[in-house]
């Protein structure tokens, strides 16, 4: 994908100014600049987990607005990294880029982490086409960089306007159970949805909120027909949630009405293992709306060890000493 | 504490205007337009864990800064929530607030995690101060508002310029491994961090970045004498991480040599678990730093559900139709 | 309860003519004849575990239909018998009962476990009233003496004719979900059974065949209003199974409506774990239904040991020689 | 095996009556009555585990005995089914076999369970015959039943005249501990028996109730001699049970005193994994006595459900309506 | 007890011109001597568990042997000792006791890590007399002295004349099997025990060499009456070892033939949960032989630190440095 | 090897007196001489695990210099031998060595205790070879035998100078951290060591007394040079001990400062599991010192059983009558 045409990153101002990091970077910066020390530095970032590497852009958006000019190479976006491999490299004197160390962590620590997530995802549901959905289990400060993430991990699509242009997708979303108990009947409901949405807008509705699926799935069938794309089962826990049988008699049921192109979307409390569980039964799901299991995804956290002063090896106990050469790595500042 | 003289919690502008949003809730906006049904409804938030309830101060902000003019009650930020006890309860026409749903959800959700992680941190310290030291793992789109979060739920301050601003707070902090390793001694780092930090600032020295613990304790003990508060050991997990007996040792070995006023600090990998393993032992840690632990809680999970249309009792299938009343509910708006 | 009006327990034919004996007991039979010897021997029977006993009415029914007329001592049926307590003791000629041990050891261990099985559910449920609903779940040659022993062991009721004959009970069941299936509907299926049974029979609606519970639920209260007595859930697995959750709707929604007095009864894969998981909720159940929990119980199984041959202890290795005396030893015969 | 010849199932009289089927079936008969409905129906029966399936036989014969004139298809008494597989199909006017359900459910769910559990002891002994000694733990009016079911499962022959019977084997046994006590001497024991019996009957003794088994065994071989085909291990627990490393030692005495052909018979608590352990010793085991294991076996439950009423695919909640194809149904009735 | 009178422990001679030392400790003293280097040390001698301490006498004697005339102090023989309590404490010039400190931890951690087995076994059989039976399981150059240590952990005695003479008391035992083989018969074997032991030698008889022990026990008393003192059942694993439902039966059986005078002596890898298993039956043991638990007991390390050079607090990497005050010390050299 | 030139094993005179055996071997041995009774046996001698025989040269060495002149077969010293295989076999009058039973087993005992547990070591080690360290764990008056044994076993070298004889290598060690220390400097140590050592003594330096293991590394290195052949990483628990990772940075740390001849011991606490750790990791360790792995291993049970008498195939209950042929052992006198 091209950087270039891709709209930028929403940041806070208050992230640019610094105050976002961790005050020791402040206070670093002073106490180096009364001691007259600004050394030409060496960075390696890593993390000690497998992961899909997710952030790179933001970050190197952030820096170039912050007019850094020492070098930057960093492991492409959506790549599996490996634990402690060198996924990003900065070359700079110092003082160029300290008070950003805690920014970069933690646009690569949350951003990973959710791309990770999603990619288990992926992998569990082999082909069915995910859609991100977790906006409303994470603060909507970054609602859409945690969409952005989730298709970097291999989902197909998100729910944010502001992820879906963020990664050049439409938006996905159905209807809320708020607006079929508003109208009342889920028939009545599904008729005004496709009276009033544009063409592009796929009709599937949401199946669950007054009657049995299997029962709201046909009746809603006939009544709007062959404009319908799909129905979305979304049955509460209190319900049994949605399982394969339930999935397999819904489909039987449409099937049995003649209904056989009418497809079904499952969601509500998705994750790898569920989903495994759908795989291998008769009826098909057509895709998953997976939630908080991607946006809930524990951070992935990195290290900023400075690794080489003026060219020479260094480093903290605990640490080995000098740059590793890692040849995924790229130059992108 | 006073919400009046409160700064502002940053939102991006596009959670104002909807792009954070699921796109259901746009949609269905349109589609309820289109049958003309406005009606005022009733709407619960709950939760279904044990949790200490934050986020309703930004709750209040962002729906107050939109135009809403319905009613808001609310349980006050910082207490402990019961699992499906009704949080927030929201009465005005749908209109007014449905696409706001999403973005409502999602600053509960990620400010409530935080504040319990910090809670069973709090608890497991037992009066030993904490300080919020996460800001490195999570995106900084969040990062002083994950710091808030801390402090609500009981954290004595945190690392960042903004979560200080937020809380009230003096921004906390040592010095980074960067800056010991750039000056190549950490005698003469703290010499310099002393000679130039404001006096408010506590000189609390990092003391494993080249040697043992014990012997730069001293080291620097010895070199800037009575103005010296404290040292933090960050022992990376390659030396064994930091351990009741390391602190035991440095406490010893200070005291021998006559520094008994000076503290011990102590962060690197925090948890409930580590932390309570300290408490039962001969010297004391005089204070603890608290990252990922806090950072990375996975967000606790809100349901806003309809339960009153008009003054009629309904519910999707799975809940219990009608408000029910909470005494703990307080009229916010 | 009194032993002299009871119906006799139906025995097959074949279990007095020895043909469901031990074959090696016939031979021993044969073998002591040629040696002459039939000396009078104590017998204890008596099992390794906490049990609730029954089978005893049986064995006296059995012993006596066979011209026995040495003595029989037992503990009460009913009694809650200790591990290796001696639960029976007969003293006779051998060869007046010798060939009858299978059959006592047998009618022991299947009357004794499920009579156990059923006081675990009693305990479980607390007070709320349980129904014996296995017959299914076993073969028909013994499904009403299944029952007879499930009333032992705290049940109030049955559903087999039989069962009820033996325990002095009316029969209970509200209908199949063949019933419901034929008639196409469920209030029509409630309006048909409202007007054919006798006013002795309550009428319970089974609600879980065509819709919703809840939507059903109220449906038939409004249809047969005030002569509906309650409501039977048996949801099956595919739809999560019957929860308390879905109790707790049911009711809710049916108060709503203005049936607070119509109960509700719940059955299907009850265990007394699953009945405690419904004991704590706001909503009460009304009486449960138990299958196979109850029918399926294993056989608890007793071992019948000559201890006193011609007044002298004797045992075999493993075992202590000598009658033990058991105060809670009753003659019966 | 022919059908034909085999000699008939003894049921209760109270079986063919209804009094052992749960009442509402009787009364569903009567509502479907007063509404003149007696559609016919199709019902399919399954259940939801791997077993082995038995009680077709005895199905059949109760239909056929009632005068039952529909379609009855069935797979083959002693087939591996798997879960959800239509084992058993009826078309008939629902009013012709309705009440029947609960004996038709219980007949297979009890036969099936014994036959599945004798499977499993058959497949861990390798080819090591096993003998059905379930009778004592079983109620007598099923203890032929359960011999004829653990014969379908693989058992070589059983312990009772009836179970014989029905399976056209002879009966097995050797001589029960009461035998041996009474006449106070194992090898006179086996003198007397060996006297008596007819030929055809083996001469196995027991040799675990006055003396160590390796002392006794050597006894009765030396006593009766070459007429002795086996001895029987029943060691209670008490004495640690019957282990390989008896087994193996009373082969080696018996050998060395040159008894190479008295065969070892091991009974008490056998299980499968207790049989495994014997497989992979020195001294093999000639045969093995399997009760409570068989006996004691967990029915497994079917379910019987309406599929198709007059022709049109039909299913309650929570199953795919319409009846499936299994080729592996025979027409039976 | 009075350690004046105490028989000395046997020591290879090696061991006192250090051959058995860690060669490190000879050339230390090499090189301080080049240094000339003799400083007074204090050296705290620690384990990191809960034990009974055991083997102070026996440095006490190899000290004294060899000349050492700085200051030892000691805990007690037999104390319970703390988790880093210090045991030992030596004040001297470290030429005079270097060369000794592999010799004295070594036979700490023996004779503690079997003195504390010896505990264990003790508080399980709560008042029952135990007897060290382990002198076959542990090399003999040590036999004696493992016995000690069990009797200093608390058994009434031992089975080596070395461990008897250690200890003051007299050495225990029976009868092999080999002797009751050889002679041939259990009961001709106490016959020729009897009549050549002198009197002060229990009469204890072996019981389980040849026949059912129940058996053997009977014949044994009738065979040597009142003289007889005991039985001891030593049952094989591969006839279940001995249990509690076996001792419970040998005093049945020996009660009811009029010996309830002979006591019951149990060996054959007995441990602390075997031993409480016998603890709560009717039966009860007259004592226990224990072997291997004792004498394969792991060995409970100690570690010798030096933390006082010429007075001053010192201590290596990882511990407290100067010397702690333990009132339980007491000056012992 | 040669067992002619081997020098002797140390046993106490305690053990030919037979004041180390079981008491009752020398009662036995009266009883029999009472009766008159001394058949030549043959005795088989196996223990019930998978094991490295060990003990063979000092059984043989033993009975010996007894005067035993019966015949005695073995395996081979420092084979595997498999569960109830016969290790030994001894044909000879009884009172010629019956009451050695107890010294031959504890021998055998012991030694191939120490014996497996290093093979273990040696495994995991894969190549890199290991040391013998543990004297200081075990008593001295087996200190020399465990060296032994832990040679047998696989190890190339052993720290006490009586194991090293008896093994024919030269004795291992470094130096203590006593010796350090009260030099007071580990360079000075260093130097010091170097000065006074014969030249056939490796240079290696202990390197954790004092400071972190990566600064005194390179100090050393720099202050003795090329004579410098390892350093001893020891580091306690306190500091983590030692792991892969210290070990990696202290390679990398003395590579970077030219010295990458100088090798690395692993000491402190190593298992096999532990050992494996080290394994896959990028610097690999040079040597390993073992301790109480080996030290501390629990006995390997043997047991002596008659299995002959006169040749005629005897054995107590519990075991096969007959001596077993097995081709692996050898006569060894």
């Amino acid at each position: 994908m091209s950087e270039k045409s891709r709209p930028s990153f929403p940041l806070l101002p208050e992230v640019m100014t610094g105050d976002t990091a961790d005050v020791y970077f402040l206070r670093a910066r002073d106490s180096l600049r009364f001691l007259d020390k600004d050394p030409s530095v060496g960075m390696e970032i890593f993390t000690r987990k497998h992961a899909i590497l997710c952030g790179v852009s933001q970050v190197v958006q952030m820096l170039a607005d912050s007019g850094y000019n020492g070098e930057l190479w960093a492991v492409d976006e959506g790549v599996a990294i490996e634990p402690s491999e060198p996924a990003m490299e900065l070359f700079a004197p110092y003082s160029t880029f300290g008070v950003y160390e805690t920014a970069i962590l933690g646009i690569l620590a949350s951003s990973t982490g959710w791309a990770t997530a999603a990619k288990e995802v992926i992998e569990a549901a082999g082909g069915v086409p995910v859609i991100s959905f977790g906006a409303r289990h994470v603060h909507p400060n970054v609602a859409g960089i945690m969409d952005y993430a989730a298709v970097v991990g291999g989902c197909v699509g998100c729910s944010t306007p502001l992820g879906a242009l963020l990664t050049g997708t439409a938006p996905s979303g159905t209807m809320p159970h708020a607006y079929v108990l508003i109208v009342g009947d889920t028939v009545e409901a599904a008729r005004a949805f496709n009276a009033t949405m544009p063409p592009h807008v796929a009709r599937i509705v949401l199946i669950d909120t007054f009657q049995d699926e299997t029962v709201e799935a046909v009746r809603v069938a006939e009544a709007i027909g062959s404009t319908l794309e799909g129905v979305r089962l979304d049955t509460p826990p209190e319900r049994g949630g949605v399982t394969p049988a339930l999935v397999d008699e819904v489909r039987a049921r449409l099937d049995l009405a003649g209904f056989e192109r009418v497809q079904i979307v499952v969601s509500g409390g998705m994750t790898p293992d569920r989903i495994r569980a759908f795989q291998n039964v008769r009826a098909p799901v057509d895709s998953y709306g997976v939630g908080s299991y991607i946006s809930g995804a524990r951070g992935v956290d990195f290290t900023g060890d400075i690794r080489e002063i003026e060219g020479r090896p260094v480093a903290k106990r605990g640490r080995i000493p000098g740059i590793r050469r890692n040849p995924r790595l790229k130059r992108v500042l």
